[in-house]
């Protein structure tokens, strides 16, 4: 007969969700709880309660990050788990924070049930993963991993004028370089989709296996201002006539490379945008993602030939790439263990890809990674309306125990 | 032989508009004089002060039009000759006050050469025509006119919060509602063409038909906001693409109708309006201009069509007509006359249409109205590189001065 498995509080996991909640709940059920404001200095005070609790030793380095350790019976590099507790404004009450709590409540099960890990746990909370005060997002993680320059970040303002560096000081968790996470067993966090894969096929649990790779370009069609009355059709040389030909161009070209490319133009601005004015300019902004490299330099390619596409409309194309950024694959080892877990506990299940960044990108490149996704409900986040049920937050969880205790076996 | 034609004198018309171009000059020799602003103020005085050395009797009325009249020898109605001399800012130097000096040069004219008009002349200036300072344009005629109610005009407000009503009292070119334009023999407006049209086709003089009818709508297209990583392109609703497809859908069907409406969609934007968010709302303006009120109906009807186009984007269709206004046309009789004066000076003409909107299409439900333009180069206007030829200013007020002479010998 099958041992029965270790299985977290579900009510518990909820309670504390909701708890959690409460530093910056808005009127719509959802959070605002941006990095280092008031709220966010309150809910890590009420982290660090839950942790000295349960007789963790916490540590905190200087971008603010929180480390609390349950001690291992040997020496060894501990198991991290963990994510952030900033949220965007008026964002929800699962993005990030479940990966934190997630944290909690695997220690509480361990100690509850008086296991004493032979690896330490260490439950850990990025700052600032958002960006949504501070730009840019993941700035804890990029510093940590060597991606950010640590002093540009410090010098990063909010729209009040107001320093990272001076907020991280008001906070009061400024803490020690040295406490930074440099090295551990693995990186496990877990986290909400933010997509609507896993509802629309009905699973509980997605294991990911890279943060898929992008590229951001900016756009610029320049034509020529004319009066919107007094100006024949065939004289004008309209930058929007000519970026709406350009985007159907750009999706007829895109929309055949792969079926898993994803492509956006979020933002688009046009010049000087008043109704009886031919704008003369418009920019906008194209950024695609894969998880194939092959995939996103033929993206590329096709951006970087279109400023020869000849347009009707007479106006100039030109692009600037913004940024870009590679695929980071997750440790193998551990996305297998994670989807052994995941069976074992008979869980529902795929594995996926992430299109959003995680703090666990970065940090692949410290120590052994791996996430695990539950389904977002219509794949909304970033919103008041995300939601992910007690159910499935209870599954990924779970998974996250599992793995951890098979680690602990060995 | 002919008798020699009587011609305005072009080195002083020259002169005045370089001197009415002090008032409010810019850097890069365009002008800067908003309504009842301290430069128009300023112009306003100087051009009193020249109307008041010719022997004329200046009124001012309640919008703070400004009439200086030169006496006729018989008590008829005035002919009216103007524009107004407010600019938008960075504006040009030709635009309206061509056509108050032009009555100014006109004036001079004749009394250099010792000719009493049987009939008054009155040189008229309209507050306000451009609306760049206070909305809408073409206010003070609108109200003269009973197309804007003077109680809702004099309570606009400009960007400092400042009513035109105080601006008015301020400049202390507020007169009496007895003063206003009420009835005359003729109203000439001489104006820039603001168009490509004359300079292209290598001619002097445009003969105004009409100011050709208008609609204005507003689209608003609604999607579902969601993450650019996560969301597989199946599963979106994009409201910028969706725009995008509706635009070229918009080209498609306008574009067949008639060679010389002209539809623009000037203003476009998308909302959250960030890149790595798609777009769940996209609001574009989209206006279309014809003489033949048939075009502009066929016009709206493929609009009100267009809610029910079906996207492939799956995202809604909304429409709001913002406003609309007829097609005003110009009295035949004037129109024949200014023809005959620029064949008989030997200027090349043609007979147009004005797309942009003027005081004399409101003055022409008051009194027999007409206009004359002028060749813009490059089709340039409400910017500091708008210019005419001193040549065509000349050409223009000579037409105007010969229709003026006509009408006085009758």
């Amino acid at each position: 007969m099958q041992k029965q498995k270790l299985m977290i509080n579900r009510e518990r996991l909820k309670d504390e969700l909701e708890r959690f909640a409460n530093f910056g709940r808005t009127e719509k059920n959802g959070v605002t709880r941006l990095a280092l404001s008031e709220e966010d200095r309150l809910v890590r005070d009420y982290f660090c309660s839950c942790c000295e609790e349960l007789g963790l030793e916490i540590k905190i380095d200087d971008m603010g990050c929180i480390y609390a350790t349950l001690k291992g019976t040997e020496n060894k590099a501990p198991i991290v788990i963990g994510s952030h507790l900033d949220s965007v404004k008026r964002g929800g009450r699962f993005d990030g924070v479940l990966g934190v709590i997630a944290g909690l409540e695997i220690v509480r099960t361990l100690v509850d049930n008086g296991i004493k890990p032979n690896i330490p746990i260490t439950i850990v909370n990025f700052t600032n993963e958002e960006g949504a005060r501070f730009e840019p997002s993941m700035m804890a993680s990029g510093v940590i991993s060597g991606k950010f320059d640590k002093k540009t970040m410090l010098n990063k303002v909010d729209l009040e004028g107001k320093t990272f560096e001076q907020a991280l000081n008001a906070s009061r968790y400024a803490g020690d370089e040295a406490n930074r996470l440099k090295e551990g067993s693995a990186l496990l966090e877990l986290h909400i989709e933010q997509g609507p894969i896993l509802e629309k096929e009905s699973l509980s649990i997605g294991i990911v296996e890279c943060v898929v790779g992008m590229a951001c370009y900016e756009f610029e069609i320049l034509g020529e201002s004319n009066h919107a009355g007094t100006t024949p059709m065939n004289m004008r040389r309209d930058a929007l006539f000519a970026a709406n030909h350009l985007i159907t161009e750009i999706r007829h070209r895109l929309g055949g490379l792969d079926s898993d490319l994803v492509y956006t133009i979020g933002r688009i601005n046009a010049f000087p945008n008043i109704h009886t004015v031919i704008p003369n300019k418009v920019i906008f902004s194209l950024e695609a993602r894969h998880k194939n490299p092959e995939v996103i330099a033929a993206v590329e390619e096709i951006i970087q030939g279109l400023p020869q596409f000849s347009l009707n409309e007479d106006c100039e194309i030109k692009t600037t790439k913004l940024w870009d950024r590679d695929t980071v694959w997750f440790d193998k080892d551990i996305c297998h263990r994670l989807e052994q877990s995941a069976q074992s506990l008979g869980y529902s299940n795929k594995r996926m890809v992430s299109g959003a960044g995680h703090d666990a990108q970065f940090m692949a490149s410290v120590l052994p990674t791996a996430m695990v996704f539950v389904p977002s409900i219509n794949g909304k986040s970033h919103c008041e309306e995300e939601k992910t049920t007690w159910e499935d937050c209870e599954k990924g969880v779970n998974v996250l125990l599992d793995t951890v205790l098979t680690m602990l076996s060995e």
